[in-house]
């Protein structure tokens, strides 16, 4: 396998983890969905579920945007399970807890499992390809 | 990005389109569940919805079989929406339409998304990760 192109694995590792803080922090806990442009490749596609497959990052950034809202998530804690260098990309499967709470209800926390193929776009390590689904 | 170790995307293309038949005719058309040893690599994960992460081929056997037999699934037919190389894997964003026939009940059609991360082993192109989930 070539792995000429990419740097040490725990670089990319440091460097996805940044990303998935981002997710967490801006996108969850400060609602900027701004933030998304430096976590999704400008044509990632995401697979919800119960929902077909959204194409490109303005679309993206409106199914977060309303789901964030409409939920009331307060945040989305990812850790990578595991991460495979691929060519010039990377696979990471990972599980996500996220934190609703709806007012005037308690708070609630859900876990989700996850692929993630990764790629290099701008300097940032992003997601390109993002599908999930729900242990329960 | 390096594919020096991978054949032209076409070859790949339709060994993979191999290995997505024998899912739909082998394994839900005729539940030879053994032909998963042709279909999943030997440490490969499948991600359910509704339940933990799977590891290793033999659990992923027994979860088929389970999931095959009490949905009363008669057919998964498979098609390709993207596939991308990466090094010497490819993934692959899919959709599945999965039949299913209870006794007494009129069949059914379910329509799943997925995404799949494609190794090559014992000459045989296999899911090395495997997600899914569904549309509605």
């Amino acid at each position: 396998m070539n792995t000429a192109t990419l740097p040490p694995l725990a670089e990319i590792k440091a460097r996805m983890a940044k990303t998935n803080d981002l997710f967490n922090v801006e996108v969850f806990g400060r609602r900027n969905f701004d933030a998304l442009d430096h976590i999704y490749t400008a044509d990632a596609r995401i697979l919800p579920p119960g929902a077909p497959m959204i194409a490109g990052r303005q679309s993206i950034k409106e199914f977060w945007k309303g789901m964030v809202t409409s939920a009331h998530a307060t945040s989305a804690a990812l850790s990578s399970v595991d991460v495979m260098e691929a060519g010039d990309a990377v696979i990471e499967i990972g599980r996500a807890v996220l934190t609703v709470e709806p007012p005037g209800e308690s708070a609630a926390q859900l876990e989700v499992k996850y692929v993630v193929f990764w790629r290099e776009e701008d300097s940032d390590w992003k997601w390109h390809v993002d599908i999930w689904n729900s242990n329960s």
